[in-house]
């Protein structure tokens, strides 16, 4: 077989070999505690400050509004439960296309007398003006719109839904995490706009798995979920990931140094992707919204998007159906359904994710893939339904 | 200066080359994230089974009792936070000597109606039994007794105190972050004296920073505290983190393997380490109890812990004055105060904590590195008292 074609960039990336480098001194000589006040545990410290100072500047925010955890699901989890914590049970609204790890800890605030509400989005995959206002009228204490999906790459205006949703006091947060090193970010102007908390992430734009942040206006009152030691101006126990930590800081300074020339290259890579998938018949979801450079979410009419990626993995290419962080979840997509989809239809789903390692060759080789599975499996299919007519006579 | 000499493992241990080795395909390669179905997401969820059966085979459980975590703390919270929302507020019993982790989450459910309540301790640091019979007077819900104290290394015996608080139906769990990879341990013989968790971690035994577990009995329910995509059995969702998974499974592979070896090696150091102590007029707290092979915590009456750790760090040595993982905390020990050690002699606190690269030279270099260094700050005392003493007259 040859090597792995990787259109699965959303799930997780590659550690960038700059980001590799930056870490190995501290998984090795370099090993100290950071709250340890000997030299190695002060040059630990050192490392996990420099590298908040680069996270920060990555996202337009202020070194001491930076608060490092162990990923982006911990600092979801950290913003939901922990702003609740702060407040008197209220309502509570999230966007119905919302990573999971928004949803759930907002279902585990029913438990403790929140009202959670979900917010519909259109058939873009936009949360719905209408629908927003109307939610807005019950006065949620919180709310959490993320910038990108993850399945679509759709695009919501969070400064502009923020902004409308000051008169309420609403408490909200964003989840950037695949919109990290993909597009612009500057939590400075969207603070300006209400925006008073940001979810990252290091392993989707280059950096290892075990790092995330919650970038947090310092105004807003949030319980640690992690209490402990007193780590992270108390907002984050646990002896810090100081390799991990590191390597988020150097993907992150990486990323915004690449960013305009890498948003052409994707941009292009993706067109070239999505004429290919309509001249084959292909559905894109979401595909009349602003999305991510590098996201496409599709569909052929009449095909599995499980068997198809099955087929698709044995020819060498890695894509995911649905949402990859979700794969012990038999149901199809919460996000297509949201967004309208047929059930019969978002089976079909798959999600193609691009990096700056692919290219305009990859791309061709998969469109013939595409459809040289697309071919084999109709021929299948069509032997398949012998039998299955005779049966029903 | 000479190269470090380090006495602070129980803040952070170097990460053993075995282990750094293992853990490199999972940074540059094989990147894959554990939830895609494709080959590379498959062949990382391989790897998280496999370290998942070598941490299970380090402490005697079975595979599906380890739940992974990024780290101790969070195991703490996990099971402390998870196990309250699943009951009805009571009384949480923790041991007044147990880790911020363990102490500061039950703090924050004093706010959700729980009666949390602190174990007493002996001089030498060990549950007091007429307090512990008290405690369970009042059947507390759920308790939590470290296996092995970060700051002195003694040992507590948890399975006599859980056997003991099983007519009190009491969930309890312990710390082990400690014990692991330093004493045997065995969660089926534990959990057969009524142990319901174990908390483990990875840096403390040559493992990499990032990877934790929450050892958990399956009959117990508990709330997720990172709750979203589902992994770990929905009791810890979030991307794996695969390499340092990977990383304490050979961790823990080693450790069992160097376990005895180990015991022996660093009870004679500490040995020789304790008679070099007493033998210039220290005081070792918890001298009397059983303790850790390679933990001493000791004063000089009329030095200053911090001040001595100081001195000691610009020769070459690093060691922890009380907890490394509070260092933000301006305060003494709260180890020593439980146990009664007045605050001034507290304040003197040195803890020294060894690891297999020690040797018996380090150790005698460090013995006199000591000596040289409280004489000298004698001689600097002596200067001083002159002018206080002027002033005051």
């Amino acid at each position: 077989m040859a090597a792995t074609v990787y259109f699965d960039h959303n799930a997780t990336t590659p550690v960038d070999p700059v980001v590799l480098e930056a870490m190995l001194p501290w998984l090795s000589g370099r090993f100290g505690n950071a709250s340890s006040r000997h030299e190695l545990g002060r040059a630990a410290r050192q490392a996990v400050d420099e590298a908040r100072y680069k996270v920060a500047a990555a996202v337009g925010a202020h070194v001491t509004e930076v608060v490092f955890t162990s990923g982006g699901s911990e600092a979801n989890n950290l913003f939901i439960k922990g702003a609740a914590a702060a407040l008197k049970p209220g309502v509570l609204a999230v966007s119905a296309v919302e990573h999971p790890s928004v949803i759930k800890p907002a279902e585990q605030l029913a438990r403790r007398g929140w009202q959670p509400i979900r917010l519909a989005v259109d058939g873009e995959g936009r949360v719905d003006e209408a629908a927003y206002r109307q939610a807005l009228s019950l006065k949620p204490k919180l709310a959490s719109v993320m910038l990108a999906n993850n399945e679509t790459g759709v695009l919501q205006d969070v400064a502009a839904l923020a902004d409308t949703a000051r008169d309420s006091g609403t408490v909200f947060h964003t989840d950037g995490v695949q919109a990290l090193g993909k597009m612009p970010l500057d939590f400075r102007a969207l603070n300006a706009c209400g925006v008073h908390a940001l979810t990252l992430s290091a392993h989707k734009l280059g950096g290892p798995k075990g790092a995330g942040a919650l970038v947090l206006d310092k105004g807003i009152g949030i319980e640690a979920l992690v209490a402990g030691g007193g780590q992270e101006r108390g907002l984050r126990s646990g002896t810090e990931n100081v390799a991990a930590i590191v390597g988020f800081g150097a993907a992150c300074e990486l990323a915004t140094r690449r960013l305009a020339d890498r948003a052409v290259l994707l941009g292009a890579l993706r067109q070239r992707l999505e004429d290919g998938l309509r001249a084959q018949g292909a559905i894109l979801f979401g595909g009349g919204a602003r999305r991510l450079p590098n996201t496409v979410s599709f569909a052929i009419s009449g095909f599995d998007g499980e068997t198809l990626i099955a087929h698709l993995d044995r020819a060498g290419f890695a894509l995911a159906s649905g949402a990859a962080c979700s794969s012990a979840n038999p149901h199809p997509s919460h996000v297509l359904a949201a967004m309208g989809v047929p059930d019969g239809l978002a089976r079909g789903a798959v999600r193609m994710s691009l990096g700056t390692g692919n290219t305009q060759e990859e791309i061709d080789a998969f469109l013939v893939a595409l459809r040289d599975t697309a071919a084999k499996l109709q021929r299948l299919t069509a032997f398949a339904v012998v039998p299955t007519t005779l049966e029903t006579e």
